[in-house]
């Protein structure tokens, strides 16, 4: 059950879901109470070979709180990797050197694996162009977790671009654990979940059922999860583009017709798709669980952290 | 009289200038001592929309100093903000979940109090375009306190391009807060100071006058405010740009006609108007003005944190 | 035989490298025991004028492992002294406000002597254009040392390209104050070590050979320094270049050639000029060399900010 690498949502199962959890919610103390000085000189590196702030602000801020040191950038690419023809494998050799964790964000598929394959310290994925960014799955979990008390028998309505969206795929994979579960999956018939999460939750008896419009599934669900709906999908069908956006609205009405203990999240940043008037709501969870994130990346360093000592040795 | 964010120049008054001066005095202090750790574990975000090396170099030096954290990005309209069309209010409340303050750098008059208005946490102005630059001003009034003893009763000559310098503008407001005040606008009739400040200087029964050369000038005064005059304020009057340059350059010539207490201040970089040899006389201000900067900053996180707990929870 | 700048590798004399060596080998026990906290509030820049983020990073870690702070920037350019036309001596007098020692990464030749020239603060030389780098000539010459046991009486053989390389050349300076050093240029005649250094190891009596090929010094050398053949110095000889490299590969061929007691260094990054094949072979050394990096890094700024008090007043 010791963590060695972060590299997708599905190395997960239940207990050290569990144990993370646990941690998680130990960090959420920890913080109001001032941080903590456990990692003291240790380093990690964020290797970002294409900018995204603010998650490698969680991490940075993570790590911090932590009592730790960050080596950081956001243009890797100019790094001697792309610049002069060096391959990952040897750049992750060289920070094994420096750091004692490195968090990676690359823009190729499988690249964290492959980056894990040689490093003799923790790889933390952080988005690997299509492929995975597992800490934004388990933030979303350990969010329903602490919102609404329990994930077993929970009832989950999906909205949007259910189709390219990593954060709702590995999310329907990751509850997928759980018992009970329903999910509601509610999008335009191009962006629609894809066969490969239908079939594994068919293998694992997971009821869900398909909708095209949000409003007979929202007084259902104690979690209606939001997403952005990203123009490029639909070339030059505008048309068809502006239709989706416009069913798919949180409004004053929304929150009418939803549950007094829904919640509503969503993974960020939005456009449109939630109305500003609803930010005031209590239901509305989407900065808190923005928030969860600095705790979910602190116990995940502290799991990965704990007991080792650095840099290791070639 | 507790800070809760720092926005403009305006918003200081006599009071609250005492208070920051005296713990800027401890400051210099603290860092001759060699820091200290009040905010272990704290997190300051560096939130810069536009690369401003020294102002950003100077904040997290300042956090530094103070035991404190720092995430940090000169590159934040590549963030979600501008790349996905998310608003300023929402990535500062998200920012909210990672950080204790938030030092913002916006190319955009008024994004400091549309962030402050949702801001759990304090932001701090530090440039928002042909807006404010609070901390500068606040530096200039302590400098001039530090060098000359007093504020009250000071002679100032402020140099070169009066219209469009946020420094000199905001410095001559706050300066009409203090007693016997006597200000020197030395400009070209293009760079003049704008007539906002000059009624603002009447009705508070501030004395001064414009000149159009230095030479009068400089017996005269406490302090002498050099500026940067900028070539593309001249558009293709280049002969225009070159004689006001021209006159407005202080050199060892200028030295001999001031005062031996007198000061020489400038809020850099420099280029011609002030010669190299003038460095290396003590009444060349200009690099311990900008040390200052260090810890008035230093002051102003101290006022903004202290007392509080973080990070504040939604 | 106190530090003020580390600014070339022909300021080092034998006591002074004797004594870096020593600390650092301190600091390898240091970092193994999980760093110290030396330099708490002390604050590193590293002042980058062209993005290098592997020397960076190498700095940034040795600094943080000694408990001090870090300010960085990786686009000095956009700073005010390229965009408005500030001094490279005005932006060092600002940074000396700020920070307690200065790494600086420029690509003119001569720079880190200006900035030694006019701060009151340490300024180590990451780096100055075709100019000096001289911590990697110090970390080359620690791994020798440390992997070998001794560098008098060492035989190193020098590959590929040795006129422009800065490693090389100043790799060769620093050996020539070690008693019975014979080196082996291996290079193609266009790449070959030039007059300056071979008459600097004429002056000073050392030994060297000048080779066309590995193959007969393989067997020889206690170390096989491998180096990069940059396609660039070829023009559109390409057959020439392609040539060049294809003569100068290591493979588990050469590692039967060489002396079981030898190590391979390369100062990174490598493209095919050694085989992934040999990476696997304890003589292997080029991970190890950029660890090493680290090590002597700390011990430099150690050297530097010891006994010292921070920031010097202006």
């Amino acid at each position: 059950m010791k963590l060695h690498h972060v590299i997708e949502a599905q190395q997960f199962d239940l207990a050290t879901l569990s144990r993370l959890f646990e941690v998680t919610q130990r960090m959420e103390q920890v913080v109001a109470q001032g941080g903590v000085g456990d990692f003291q000189n240790r380093v990690m590196a964020a290797l970002f070979y294409e900018p995204s702030t603010r998650t490698r602000f969680s991490f940075e801020a993570a790590m911090q709180r932590l009592g730790g040191r960050v080596i950081s950038t956001e243009n890797a690419s100019e790094f001697s990797s792309v610049a002069k023809g060096e391959t990952l494998e040897d750049t992750i050799r060289i920070m094994n050197g420096y750091a004692d964790v490195i968090v990676l964000r690359h823009h190729e598929m499988g690249a964290a694996r492959r980056a894990a394959a040689v490093s003799r310290v923790p790889i933390i994925n952080a988005g690997d162009g299509p492929g995975q960014h597992p800490t934004q799955a388990l933030l979303d979990l350990y969010t329903i977790r602490k919102e609404i008390g329990a994930i077993d028998g929970l009832k989950i309505a999906m909205v949007g671009d259910l189709a390219q969206g990593r954060t709702v795929r590995s999310l329907a994979y990751l509850l997928s654990r759980y018992q009970g579960v329903k999910m509601y999956f509610v999008a335009p018939p191009l962006l629609r979940m894809k066969d490969d999460i239908l079939n594994h939750l068919r293998e694992r008896g997971v009821e869900f059922v398909e909708e095209p419009t949000m409003e007979a599934v929202l007084p259902e669900a104690d979690v209606v999860y939001q997403t952005r709906i990203q123009r490029e999908r639909f070339g030059d069908r505008l048309a068809d583009y502006e239709k989706c956006r416009g069913i798919y609205v949180l409004t004053q009405e929304s929150l009418r017709r939803m549950r007094s203990g829904a919640i509503i999240m969503h993974p960020l940043p939005r456009l449109d798709e939630i109305s500003m008037e609803v930010d005031a709501d209590p239901r509305a969870a989407y900065f808190r669980q923005a928030q969860n994130g600095l705790y979910v990346r602190m116990a995940l360093l502290t799991l990965l952290l704990d007991g080792t000592t650095h840099p290791r040795q070639y």
